[in-house]
């Protein structure tokens, strides 16, 4: 389940936040239709803190609807409280999720105790297979490889997504990692322009945004390493250098609602405060879209 | 009311967040009989984010019931989504709250044109005026001067807290928002250790965590720079500093959870995740406090 390509795709919703479930169930299709590895419900590209216990319900059983069987499920259940991160694990299971993504939401900066308690008590509440959710640039907390590797040792946190390294540390970070952590606990990473050559370097998953709307092109990325193909992988990931440049400039979360919206696959704005792109950049998508002949 | 000491207690509370009225009210009582300028409720040290709308709504209540008529009470109703902070600014006004401390609560990292319009929309909602929860180490969103003069054209946007620089830059950082914003627009600061020069350099307000707990020896400090006295003030700090550097090492937050439930004010842990400190720091701020004899 930890394998390959993870696709994450957003959580269309109104402005009040109720999910609009036929259009999840549509990006869901999509996945399923792709074969991808797994499904990232309620990351944060599906804008999980944003939305009610109720909603991310909701939004679990109608994806378990369509994917049952056939592209696992991992889902967000990170949450400001341990009690309320607790209940919305519980929820996850009961609701059909394969996995669970649990990341360290916090306001108060978090201390290495507090995390490693945090998940000690999330993981023990649930019989499902954890991955610490590594994401420094929404959660400001960072996970030292010492601390994952304590955390590997819980007997159901068998994955970690970490933030993709410039390409001249992935060998010594991955390295560094496996020497720490069980033969069988899943490496995989996030910042899907950087992650390909982490694939190459032997990375377990890809954790991808835009795999989420459009997981042909990362499909193709990741058969191109499993096949021997690393100059495959580059050309592949190249290509999509001009999609990387918006993700880079306007963040990869507006840049996937305004190419979803554009391509009328969803009618949907992030959650506020969070907003649209302005017109200008959301041109820029909807031309590199058309250019790239992403569908 | 934006104006010399604004104290924040913390919010005791049980392990399930339902908040310790009682226990609220001794805290606040303590302040309103310091005579401090303002009370700074449900602020980060009263661990906002962690709670519940209907806990905040009787947190407020509980201390209006002690507060009202004697010291105004401030109080924070950030939150992550902008129709959540739109509710709690009303249920605030309603529940007796004098200000409001607004922040820009995150989780994906917004931008500036995302926080003005989420801060046009909550003060447009109430009546009462609001002050600009500047706090990057919470919120890791940073104002700069530049978006603190735009909103403080919003007829009840009136103050910011920013965290206080480093002494050698407090006269330029002044001197530098002052020229940008009208006269009557408060300029207050927070970081307790390093406000005293910063009052002294002619800041409006102090924002103050320990003053929450121990408003007199910081009312003792207010009172010296007001009088003209910036050597006693300075001495005064100075005093303080056995209890600056627990702040330093083991965050505010925590200090002052300790020295309540050391002084048996209050019996109540940070809401989880995170967790008291450990038994050793402990035992070093019940040493503080005897030292200081704070009580």
């Amino acid at each position: 389940m930890f394998r390959g390509l993870s696709a994450f795709p957003i959580t269309p919703a109104d402005a009040d936040g109720r999910v609009d479930v036929e259009a999840l169930q549509r990006l869901v299709k999509r996945l399923v239709d792709a074969k991808v590895d797994s499904i990232g419900l309620l990351g944060s590209t599906g804008s999980y803190p944003y939305l009610s216990r109720a909603e991310r319900r909701r939004a679990i059983e109608a994806a378990a609807a369509i994917a049952k069987g056939k592209s696992p499920i991992l889902v967000g259940s990170g949450a400001m409280r341990t009690d309320e991160a607790v209940a919305l694990a519980r929820d996850a299971e009961e609701a059909g999720a394969d996995a669970l993504l649990l990341a360290p939401v916090s306001y108060t900066p978090l201390t290495d105790r507090e995390v490693f308690t945090h998940f000690e008590t999330v993981a023990a509440a649930v019989k499902l297979p954890v991955c610490i959710y590594n994401n420094p640039g929404t959660t400001h907390f960072t996970f030292s490889a010492g601390l994952v590797a304590r955390l590997s040792r819980i007997a159901n946190i068998v994955a970690v997504k970490n933030p993709a390294p410039d390409a001249g540390h992935v060998f010594a970070q991955l390295e560094d990692l496996r020497a720490r952590v069980g033969r069988d606990f899943s490496l995989g990473f996030s910042g899907d322009w950087k992650v390909t050559e982490t694939l190459i370097a032997g990375a377990d998953a890809w954790y991808s945004v835009v795999g989420g709307l459009f997981p042909e092109p990362c499909m193709a990325i990741v058969r191109a390493v499993r096949e021997g193909k690393p100059a495959d992988a580059r050309k592949l990931n190249a290509d999509l250098q001009p999609l990387w440049d918006l993700f880079i400039a306007h963040s990869s979360l507006r840049v996937v609602y305004a190419a979803a919206n554009a391509l009328g696959i969803v009618k949907a704005a992030p959650p506020r405060p969070i907003l649209p792109l302005e017109p200008d950049a959301e041109r820029q998508v909807r031309e590199v879209v058309e250019r790239l002949r992403l569908r």
